[in-house]
């Protein structure tokens, strides 16, 4: 039976390495996607996910995630937790709820309290070191940039049973203000799945990438019979050419996609590694690079 | 010139009937939304929007709104704000900012602090009543049944000049869970705008709306030719029925639309009323019954 996964950034690879063996042994794409996600969120060396992720201009970590399932189209999603130790895994634990799917804050927290899930600061002293060394730049007259450490980890995982799962967790814009949510917690923008169809997943700018739900086009064009790498690229570039004319500007778009059969795409406007995996494919890092063409080149990485 | 408006449920008419002073004096669409949604927040009389919005669990009137150009697709969104008087000034200043157009909770009540927008306690005494018995019948071995006042007021604006905007705002459900976030402030799902072709906006079950963005795809089939109304029961029908496949369970969804043109379209699961206005209709109301048929019958209510 096909079974395949795929993970945004050269970080996912170590996650789609573990989840790797859940799905060769006949586990479910829920446990790969919460599986590989976790170990990017509990290494304190990557600077945008969980555990070492940036803080916000206060300091504070807070942290956005999702967990969408492409069977029933239950999601669970969080923004602006904190303290709570795996955000995939309390997306994923209210993606079971009929109601209050989407909690944020210190509703978000109280909920991750009442269900026994792990509480721990996840301000590292690395993070907390780059956060002070910002201030005083910005104090010194420099420019507030809060364009770093942006990236989100996305991982869809197709199981042997059919199972489509999409989950995603960042600590968001580095120097982000206090409360700010990008696309990973909304369902389309940062991810979306149907497992009769296939899943995609964003990483970028996530206030351009909400500014038009691709991830569902994505799906929404691979369901009309659009092979997955022709849905991406005409999802993603004609969008990208439309808000450069209409706004003057577009941030970084990477999107990783997967069908219900097992096959990859992937469309990005910056230089992007991902990771994948399959009962054809030994986990490994990918590079893709855009061109002027609307399409991107390809090399492992 | 043509102009436009469209407006969700009954309490929809007295902000139309205001705006459309607006419209008619070469108004922008922003302010026509804007106006519009503001003479709803500010009456205490309705439940679930604003001054008046009935209190999650604990008692808090948490509340949601959105803001999207059509233009140039900037979008302000917030979720989960307690005691700021008009989210909907709130979005709309928020989608005039490059980054951290999202924002939740305290950090988006400082955000209204920093820009001087007026705060207020939005808990009224009918309001809290309402709540305190609701606790008791719950005490007494009640069912906790969150579905009651979840009316969002979405409002759509054509202005002369054919700019698109729409916004959104909501209290969300009676009773939710702290930091509930519905559809309203999510792009695509409670809305979603392209001044070339048109617009659309959501209201209902938020967890059910949010499951596919359908405020996205009703703009989306527009833009590929289809008559507004023929979007609207192409796009929410089929969900309807994927979802009552797929999940076993379907809430209430209402949607309004306005294409480029000034045309209107309605699609519900639901008894529901709208208000419209345009320089060919005086401000007034309309009641859409749902068929058997996945097509409404439209009569002024």
């Amino acid at each position: 039976m096909t079974y395949a996964m795929i993970g945004t950034w050269a970080m996912a690879l170590s996650g789609v390495q573990r989840a790797a063996a859940t799905l060769a042994a006949d586990g479910t794409a829920g446990d790969a996607v919460e599986t590989a996600i976790q170990v990017i969120e509990d290494d304190p060396s990557l600077t945008s996910v969980g555990y070492g992720g940036l803080p916000n201009e206060q300091g504070m970590v807070q942290l956005d995630g999702a967990y969408m399932n492409g069977d029933n189209f239950q999601i669970g999603a969080v923004a602006g937790v904190e303290d709570v130790a795996s955000p995939i895994a309390l997306a994923r634990l209210l993606a079971k709820e009929r109601v209050n799917n989407f909690l944020v804050g210190t509703g978000a927290e109280a909920y991750a309290d009442q269900h026994g899930l792990a509480r721990k600061n996840m301000l590292t002293s690395g993070a907390k070191t780059a956060w002070q060394k910002r201030q005083v730049e910005v104090g010194q007259g420099g420019r507030l940039t809060p364009y770093d450490g942006h990236d989100t980890v996305g991982m869809i995982a197709l199981d042997a049973r059919g199972h489509i799962r999409v989950g995603t967790s960042t600590s968001g814009l580095f120097m982000k203000h206090a409360g700010r949510v990008g696309d990973s917690p909304q369902p389309g923008n940062g991810f979306y799945a149907d497992s009769a169809v296939g899943a995609a997943a964003a990483t970028g700018l996530g206030e351009d990438l909400m500014k038009r739900p691709l991830c569902f086009e994505i799906v929404s064009l691979m369901a009309q019979g659009m092979p997955v790498q022709e849905a991406m690229d005409k999802a993603v570039y004609t969008f990208i050419d439309q808000l450069q004319a209409r706004n003057g500007a577009v941030g970084e778009f990477s999107y990783i996609a997967l069908d219900h059969q097992g096959n990859f795409g992937v469309a990005t406007n910056v230089e992007f590694q991902y990771a994948v995996f399959s009962d054809r494919v030994a986990p490994r890092l990918y590079l893709a690079m855009p061109g002027n063409d609307h399409h991107v080149t390809i090399t492992p990485a």
